[in-house]
Parts: structure tokens; sequence; C-alpha cells
């Protein structure tokens, strides 16, 4: 053979405390899931855990959407099948930008053709719902207003109520981006009266990454079945999906099993607990969080009011090393936190408390180790 | 709450003998691996398991090409890949259809505004090289021909090396479909020449659903370079996604941590067994459960020359319910097997020897039960 045979080691990944924006802990009950034997995505047995993974997914969404499922990608599909799904070249769109994931939906819906209208915000802060109810105006008739509610890159969490009503008396379609918020922070997709809201499993969900839930209003359906042209993207392609989720089981994709194993058991950790109290518990322990920095002489980029209680972004003191800091919280104290992205590059850390991470004693620990990096690396409060 | 908590049981999936078309049996040294701690999708650790994990698919895939990775999507996701970083709205590619996904590549292909001219077969046969070559001219320079090496809606396998000379001979691109073949039937990705080759990672790599793995030349990454337009889908970008894998570690998506691991795991088994092993294997239990099911009394539907390893149709008998033959081997004896795709539907089951499955005490075991699962249905050879 040309190619010779490689050598790998047996993988012997370490127990690191996962405190970054995600991947979070994984509960032991979702890494067993996991491994449970295979079954084909046509076997009676996987489709009940099929069924039953949509109806959890219904009340973490907090909607009664019938097209509500997982998607076979990370929450970067998800966000792609949300745009690609409504957008057809030409349509126009507002979009709220205060960070990478708000970049990343005009990136897409670009790539779909759309005529994207940015309404932005400094990083760090909300959007101002004023400023996107005058864009809604000014472009008159935007087939789709997409924000993000929970923005991974700087840890604010955006008001939605009157955007989403704004946009709907404008006649768009509501997008959210709930990838950092789904099952963590207070979220009713109903309520609001949101159109397309999708999410990752590696967040406050607690599910390892590979899975992107998505819910798909009645109004939005319709807007799918109508298009004018095809989705540009089979892979994600709603009606087809559909199709294998929700009624004739038509072979559409192999979905991936032991991944759904791992979500629907999550999914079954989250209904345990229910869901107000895990809002509740991830607002606790940030609020410890928050209080615990200040104590230590450290100071949040966000204001409270606008602060994300499933990730949390930390100003790097001046003078500091940040990623001297990581490397010690690593390697160390087997810690991961993140860094800043695009212009919040080292300027902060992001620390994440999500889904089975969001614990006091995690708060506890991370604080202490954090306070130790800091003054092995020379910093005295 | 508005909605409700559901009701969701602990899933108890059996132990099903999957001899369909996929999935397959997943080694149990793979299940066990889905399940080790979670990794950042950055973190030193995690890079070194997606190093190895791409060296090893390039001893499975044959090749040197440096792009050579698993894309988070199943195997469909793997031949949007191929296809969307490629092709742009105008370009010409010769498709050849002898299937399923045959034509689900046509269906992809149009979608990005190509220009696709078919040469088709029967679905049973394999296309005929000479009236490929013929299109290749008639066309003149296409930028692709694409072609399905293991039909897994047929069980054909299609010759490869003539249809590659002749479409390389012309300037285009190969891009070849091989989901159904890598790993458990001989495929030598730089001896043939061929420029994009997809798979997935639950066929004969005996990994869960979840992952593509791809492998791109030198020559068809340079293409994807040169493009004019960005490529319509920002989730499955190769120029984005190999900064991640290759060059920066630059943060695209967050890879699927602990589907990786399965790969991983299963690609160490491959390299364990040797490559040749492993398609002699298939081969030679191929031709003993073909041996057996003549021995009954029943029919391949391809000739031997052009039959699959990994994949047998086997043609149902006049005036047996395939569908209650099928039942009765699920439910009865635990073993799922397929049923015919599209207008081989009602016709043929479809029976995989693939991977982990690919032993012979299932082929002894999957023809002993056939056969009284006949019998019940009132079958007498």
């Amino acid at each position: 053979m040309p190619i010779p045979k490689p050598l790998a080691r047996e993988r012997n990944p370490q127990d690191r405390l996962l405190m970054g924006p995600g991947p979070s802990p994984v509960n032991p009950r979702v890494l067993r899931a996991l491994s449970e034997p295979t079954l084909g995505h046509l076997d009676p047995d996987f489709l009940s855990i099929m069924t039953e993974t949509m109806d959890m997914l219904r009340y973490v969404f907090q909607t009664r959407n019938a097209l509500t499922l997982p998607m076979s990608g990370t929450g970067s599909a998800g966000m792609e099948t949300a745009l690609v799904n409504l957008l057809e070249t030409g349509d126009k769109a507002v979009i709220g930008v205060a960070g990478v994931f708000g970049e990343r939906i005009v990136d897409i819906a670009r790539r779909c053709g759309a005529e994207c209208t940015v309404v932005a915000a400094p990083w760090g802060e909300a959007l101002d719902p004023g400023r996107v109810a005058g864009a809604i105006r000014a472009v008159r008739n935007p087939k789709v207003v997409a924000v993000v509610h929970a923005e991974t890159s700087t840890g604010v969490l955006q008001p939605l109520e009157s955007i989403a009503a704004e946009a709907r008396n404008a006649g768009a379609l509501v997008v959210v981006d709930a990838v950092t918020s789904l099952g963590g922070v207070e979220l009713q997709v109903d309520r609001l009266g949101l159109d397309v809201v999708y999410s990752g499993s590696q967040k406050c969900l607690s599910c390892p990454p590979g899975l992107a839930p998505i819910t798909v209003s009645e109004r939005a359906a319709k807007v799918i079945r109508d298009r004018r042209s095809p989705v540009q993207s089979w892979y994600l392609d709603l009606s087809m999906i559909q199709r294998y989720w929700t009624q004739e089981r038509f072979y559409h994709h192999t979905a991936p099993i032991n991944m759904i194993y791992g979500l629907h058991e999550a999914l079954r950790i989250i209904v345990e607990e229910g869901l107000e109290s895990s809002w509740q518990r991830h607002l606790a322990n940030s609020e410890a969080f928050c209080a615990g920095l200040h104590a230590i002489g450290l100071h949040t980029l966000v204001s409270p009011a606008n602060r994300l209680p499933s990730l949390i972004s930390v100003k790097v003191p001046d003078g500091v090393d940040e990623a001297a800091v990581r490397r010690t919280l690593l390697t160390e104290f087997n810690i991961e936190i993140g860094g800043g992205l695009g212009e919040l590059k080292g300027r902060i850390w992001r620390v994440g408390l999500m889904g089975h991470g969001s614990r006091e004693r995690n708060v506890l620990l991370l604080l202490a180790a954090l306070e130790r990096a800091l003054q092995k690396h020379g910093w005295a409060s």
C-alpha cells in the first residue's frame, strides 16, 4: 500500500472542567447514553426516541410548533438552516449585529442572496430596539428580522420582546439565535411570537456538540412551503427533513443515532429539574460569580442589566497576559475558560456557567483558581 | 409554564444486528470511545486527536492530500461539501446516475446552479465508461465528473479507473461518492487520481452516523481557492474549515468532539487490522453470503462482476411480501435488513455486510434466519 499505516495512540482525554464558551460539562448520564447500542434510523424503537425528543424540545423552547427537531450538525448548522430555508435571492433582511454571531448571520444571509440591513451595537452592549424598529420601517417589508438572544462572543443577553413585536407588526419573520441561552435562560418562543429559533446541544443543554435544535412556526413553515426556488442546501432542506421527522418517516439522511440518544437524555435531565428551576439556577450562579469577581477586584464587560447568565465576559486587567492566565488555569487547575473573539480578542476572558457546569462548587473553584493564576502572573488587585 | 413537561422514558435500545444498508454494527470499542470526557475544541489534547484522525483518514483513503478531514455531518453532508465547494453557477458537470445516490448528486449540483449532464444506467448495473467518456467529450470541458463508487440503493460497485482517466484527460475534477465503500472495498484515491472523495462514518468504518470523511486533492483545493463567488454554504465551506483543521486552529464551528473520539477509535481498529485485510474480509464474507443465497434458491440483483462486497441486493421472490419478511427478521430474530429504495422499492432486500458486521457468523445467522422467515411467509424454494 503506497500510504503506510500511521500510528495513533489510544485517547485518554482528561476530565477538564469546561468553563469556557462551550462545549460545557456533559452530565455523565448523557455520556453513558452516547454509548448505547446503535439502532437503525427507521427502527421502531428509534422512532419513539425521535418523537420523545421532539416533545422535550417543544418544552425547552416553550412552543407548540409541530416542526421542532434537532438538525444533524452543530449550532452553526442551525443558523444556516434558519436562513437558507427562509431567504431567497433578493429578499430583504434586517439583522442585529453586536458580536461574532450577529456577523455570522449576515455572512450566511448574504450567501443566500439576501439584501441585508445591519443594525449594529457596540460589542458588550445590547441592540437598541428603537434603532431596530427604525431599520424595519426604513427597509419596508423585510422578510426576516434576525437577532442573537445570547451573544456568545460578548456575554450580552438581548431583550427580545419589543424587537419581536415590531418585526411581526411589519409582517417579518423573527429569527432568533438561542445557541447559548436555550435551557439556561428564560426564552418563551410562543409567548414572544418568534418564528424560527435555533440552538446547539453543547451549551446549556449539557450534551456534546453535534446537534442543532430548531423550531419553526406555522407562519414560517408556510413561507418555506411557498418558496419560489429550491433551498440551496439539500442537507439542511427542512421541507425534506420534516418528512422524516414528522410525517411519513421518509428517508432523507441517516440520523446521527447515538448523538440523539445523548440529546434525549440531556433533555430528560432538564425535564426532571424543571425548565424554570434551570433558568433560576443559571441566574443565581451567575450572580454569585459576578459578586465574587468584584470582590477580588475584577470587572465584567457587560452591565448587569444586559448580562447573560450562561456566559460572563471578564475584563482582562491592564498589564496581564491573558493567554498566560488561561494556560495556567488549564495546566495547573485543569480548567478551561475562553479568550475573546474578534475585536475583543486579548481584552476579555469568557467564562461559561452552562447546564451541568452551572454549579456553586464550580463558581467557588474558578474564583479561587483565577485569583491564584492572576497572582502568579504578577497581578495585584 | 404554558407548555407542560412531557414524559420520556429512559431509552433501552435493543442490541439489533444491523445488516441493512447502514448504520452498520458498531464495534464496542467505538461505543465506549463516544462516552469519554468531552474536551474543548481548542484543547491541546483534542488537537492531537484531530491530527491523528486526519493521518488515519489519509491511510483509509490511500492519499497524501493535506485536506483530508471529517465534516461535521452525515454522509450526505459530505456529498454536499464536495459539490458546493467546487461548483459555481453555470459550471458544467457530468454525473453518472444508476440509483438514488447518483440522483442525489444531480439534485445537489443543480442547487449549486450547475448545468448537469446525466449519464444513466439501469438500476442494478454499472455505468458504461464509454458513454461517460462520450458525455465528457460532448459537454466540452466539464468542471466536474461525479460518480458513485458504491451505489447503496442497488448494490453495484462502479469501476472507476477508466472514468477517472477520461475525466482528468478532459481537465475535469473527479468527484467520487465512497459512502458505502471506504474502508471495506478497495479504493486508492491517489493511484486513481481522484480529486474529491467523501464517505460516511456509519458504513464500513463501523462508527455511528454523524461524520463525513472527505479528501480533496491539491488540484481541487486550488479550484476552491480560485472561486469567483463565496461557497453558498457557510457551514460546509472548506476554505474556512481547513483553517481550523490544518493550519491556524482558527475557530469555525465547534467540532463534534465525542463523535470524533468514535471515529478515531474506528480508524485505529482498521489500522490494526490493515486496510487490505479489511477489503479481503469484506469480499470473502460477501462471496460466502451470495453462495449461501444461491444454495437456498435466492438470487442477487447485480451480476457477480459488478457486485458490491459491502451491500448485496437480494431479489424478492415472486409472491412474497417483502415487508413481512423484514418484520419477522426484526421481531423474531432481532436482525435489521433494508428494503428497496426508489424504483427498486418492494423488489429487493438490501443486506449490509459492513465493517464490524462483515463476519462469518453474521453470514450464517442471516442465511438461516432469512430462510425461516421466508418459509413462515409461504415461500417454498
